[in-house]
């Protein structure tokens, strides 16, 4: 590792489906980084920026009809935006940047909900990150019913939220897809356990990480 | 030819700079069109869906700060929209849609103005229109000043407007650029002509190209 890299942040992203648990989980995890000796930095998508917080409105709005591939392009226009003018440099300021969803969420999403090729969500990946990819995700895992329950609470369900329950299934399902094709960046965490446990295990998937990355 | 193709309408888009005249040359080519017998949609970029001129605001929006690389898949999410609600959906039903922008001017602003690399907005043209490309191309070509002096009596200059007379030089150098890329399909006018003459050399080229391809 060179000198440069050793200072730079760390990318920690939280994902799953609304209600599943990750703003729970959110202040253990920063927390936990803080007690570590790191600046954290929290952000969350689609948003993080002044045009990435108008675009979540208009995806968000239920007034909006927007198609699957104009979707997909205007996620990775706010991520573009994000990933340039906040994530990045913070990260090589040496600042952790802990994000509440990242383009997990647009292959869950935009591949899962909306049946969208995964390849073709990678192209657009690729040409926004190059390489770049979270060092570590925690993926809060829920049956949609356990979800959809915690969701319920709030007053007007979204573009996203009024979808249907095939819908929230496909996404889940991409969800522990993506699980499976990066087991080793990706910690699946069940979440419909104690709320206590489940932010035990979010602090000690991060405890480990640090650990294996500053050991 | 088979029989679809046959009766499947025409793509026609107008490009230049703010000023060139494209406006002006809008109606002849429309009424060369319906003369000839032929439905004609008239529409424009960024916009001609809801979610599309809610975009055009926000990027167009002297307020908003917008990366190149998220200026780019703005223009594109609205394009993708645009074509899957209102373009191929009008061609396919035989009628002839007149485009005033297209994704020229992506390269032209993007690639010409911002500096990004015509290969790389290449690879979103092809992941959003596949090998669909307009069939003819009217370019109105100006010296900046001339177009600038045209611009100057709308009230309030937008946020390309506002940029530099040299990203406004590159721009016009990218369609020069792409004139001589694509030559068979992109005709260039000097519209820097008579306004009568711009309006007739752009009714002669529909003429012919209408000859051309239902000769």
């Amino acid at each position: 590792m060179t000198d440069q890299q050793s200072m730079q942040g760390k990318f920690i992203t939280l994902e799953g489906l609304d209600g599943a648990g990750k703003s729970v989980a959110t202040e253990a995890v920063v927390s936990t980084i803080q007690e570590a000796g790191f600046e954290v930095v929290t952000t969350r998508e689609v948003g993080g920026t002044p045009i990435g917080e108008k675009l979540r409105k208009l995806v968000l709005s239920r007034d909006s009809e927007i198609l699957s591939n104009a979707e997909v392009l205007l996620m990775f226009a706010a991520r573009s935006q994000h990933l340039e003018q906040l994530i990045l440099p913070n990260i090589e300021a040496g600042r952790w940047v802990v994000c509440d969803r990242f383009t997990d969420s647009t292959y869950a999403y935009q591949g899962g909900g909306r049946e969208l090729p995964f390849d073709r969500i990678a192209q657009i990946e690729q040409w926004v990150q190059g390489e770049f990819r979270p060092d570590l995700t925690l993926l809060f895992d829920a049956d949609i019913k356990t979800a959809q329950q915690r969701v319920r609470q709030i007053d007007s369900p979204d573009r996203f939220e009024k979808e249907t329950d095939e819908f929230h299934n496909r996404v889940r399902n991409a969800f522990i897809r993506l699980h499976s094709l990066h087991p080793e960046r990706i910690k699946c965490i069940d979440a419909t356990l104690d709320v206590n446990e489940v932010k035990d295990i979010s602090q000690r998937y991060i405890k480990d990480f640090i650990n294996q990355s500053h050991g």
